[in-house]
């Protein structure tokens, strides 16, 4: 079945030039190891470098990076690096990466604290900021909620934070900002976590953008690759196919620009049917509504029937029942049960969007007459 | 410039098959998130559970296993898992995603000890045995030694060394020796890893095998993924890449001939000329041979502009000088200074092995001609 996939958040369909520009380079001798000391190993060494370069041209000057297997990743060599005593801080609205490894280090014994949501998935800021104190080491604040699409303006946040206490080392998970928020980080935020196939490259793939000042701490060890920050030999096709797809889809304005059309269309199809969880000023890529009093998981099932895949929470940690985040959003039991995640690609065209809007006014409208 | 490729154990060139039915599969709906809940994501975590099956054929029953990016990660998920009290012993001959985990762990106060090598790579057993005590709580061998080609007997070491602890979790790293050496691990080897990229798939992919009856300790943290062992996005192609590579290789014994008709051409085309470092009944695959006399460095550069590519020590640790691993074979230092790793992959030719000893036998001339 040839479905229309309205879950970019969860993953993308990879971009098909970059996919065929990989493979093109994996088979004009790219598949050397980048460590061997021949010269066509240091051109592989020298195609990841340049790739770095292309990443790092994203976000202002003194910082670099780590490659690494994904935003999992990324996340958890930011937490384990730096979250290490007195108090540590984070939001109720985190992606699993981050909440549950802040939880596995509650496990250990350090302090840890969550800020509360606002019913939109953005932060609480003042309650974010009232838990802030000279013993917090750590803070880490999601730049788009997964769910949601909150934004949170993590530059202000971070600033917020360490007017508070200087010493905090300051981390946002930006996986789905990255390449969609048309936003310039600032010096404060000292760690930022991205990740491939969100962007329409492979799953394998991210990167951790960190100050560099910082000394991070190496989880794996073993043949020092990447600075011996992240030892094991490199996801060398993962990252060309990164470049690659970085290359396809920079146009960050235009495509934000493209993706607030699309969700201004489907919600104006939606009007007075579904309830609005995302905020007006979320990102345009991610659209949460609630269709009040009707299970998110069968809405789900029927529309896939009718051949749109949607989602209901993060997929990272798609469980029946309602999700963690939308649970501290704090909205009543039957707004949240029936919450709906539709997430935009740099591709989805309107008629695709403007369709699933028809598919959930017509399943809506079936449930509503097999219920009476 | 077409290369001779000769170093497979630093890397191979993925196989063509393998590539394409990937591609083909990730083109054909494979590319969604396989925890979401659809329909079509829950095909490619059948796929994923496909390959996983696929691996565990290659192992007795009671096994199980995790994904992991690779190699290096696969080890150090072993690692940090059950070395964590009394002392922990492995070999001087360890790839360093073994070797320089034990030296982390060292810095954090446990009781590391290194058993010695033989002037073949393999090590001493009975050196071995007399660091087991009551007090050791873990043991890894490796398979088959990434420079040299040494086999080491895992299934008699492990029983050796709960013979005299019954206590101890033994593991292995056998990246040098999956689809490689026809063996059948026995139930004393607890944990067993693995990569994709040794064997004609993609770098990225890798896995930890380990007996079902163990409780793995996970290393990162988030969605819950590979049965809450390994969180994070599962990387689909790397998977998909992997389960293709294993069926385009799954003929062990004859690819194992196949590598032995090799060493034994090459071997016989540089009687004389070379010093085997190597022993005779080492892996097919890995040829270590000195030049007694002349830097591998310089030896490796000659045969890259004569076309051939090999290695000098492990791809992973290349630095310039004598491996770590070459110098615990304790072999006279112009031995050792010369020491060039030679390794075939599936799809190499007798003529690119002759080819290659000759070209060396033509550069050892060419060097001794500028000496005199």
């Amino acid at each position: 079945m040839n479905y229309v996939y309205l879950d970019n958040a969860a993953t993308t369909k990879p971009n098909e030039v970059a996919l065929k520009n990989a493979i093109e380079l994996l088979n004009n001798d790219g598949f050397y190891n980048p460590s061997a000391l021949y010269n066509p190993s240091r051109a592989v060494k020298t195609q990841i470098e340049k790739v770095r370069l292309q990443v790092l041209k994203l976000f202002p000057n003194g910082y670099d990076l780590v490659f690494t297997s994904g935003g999992t990743e990324a996340d958890n060599l930011a937490i384990f690096s730096f979250a290490k005593k007195g108090n540590i801080v984070t939001t109720s609205g985190e992606h699993s990466a981050v909440y549950n490894t802040f939880q596995q280090l509650k496990q250990t014994g350090i302090e840890v604290r969550f800020a509360k949501l606002n019913s939109d998935g953005s932060v609480n800021e003042e309650h974010l900021l009232s838990l802030i104190d000279e013993k917090t080491s750590f803070v880490s604040v999601v730049n788009v909620n997964n769910e949601t699409g909150a934004i949170n303006d993590i530059n202000s946040i971070a600033m917020r934070v360490k007017s508070i206490n200087k010493n905090v080392i300051f981390h946002s998970d930006g996986v789905q900002a990255f390449l969609k928020i048309n936003q310039k980080l600032s010096q404060n935020v000292d760690l930022y976590s991205i990740s491939a196939h969100k962007i329409g490259a492979l799953k394998g793939t991210g990167a951790l953008i960190y100050k560099k000042n910082l000394h991070l701490k190496a989880q794996l060890f073993g043949g020092g690759q990447e600075h011996n920050y992240r030892s094991g030999t490199e996801n060398t096709f993962g990252i060309f196919n990164f470049g690659f797809a970085i290359c396809e889809n920079a146009n960050i304005e235009q495509n934000f620009k493209n993706a607030q059309v699309l969700k201004d269309a489907f919600l104006n199809e939606l009007q007075g049917v579904v309830q609005l969880v995302s905020s007006t000023n979320s990102s345009p890529y991610i659209v949460s509504i609630s269709l009040v009093g009707i299970k998110a998981e069968i809405m789900q099932r029927l529309l896939a029937d009718e051949g749109y895949l949607v989602g209901t929470g993060s997929a990272c940690s798609s469980k029946l029942g309602t999700s963690r985040i939308i649970s501290n959003c704090n909205l009543d039991k039957r707004v949240s049960e029936g919450v709906l995640r539709i997430s935009f690609g740099f591709t989805t065209t309107i008629d695709e969007v403007i369709g699933c809007a028809n598919a959930i006014k017509k399943c809506a409208e079936r449930l509503k007459v097999i219920k009476k």
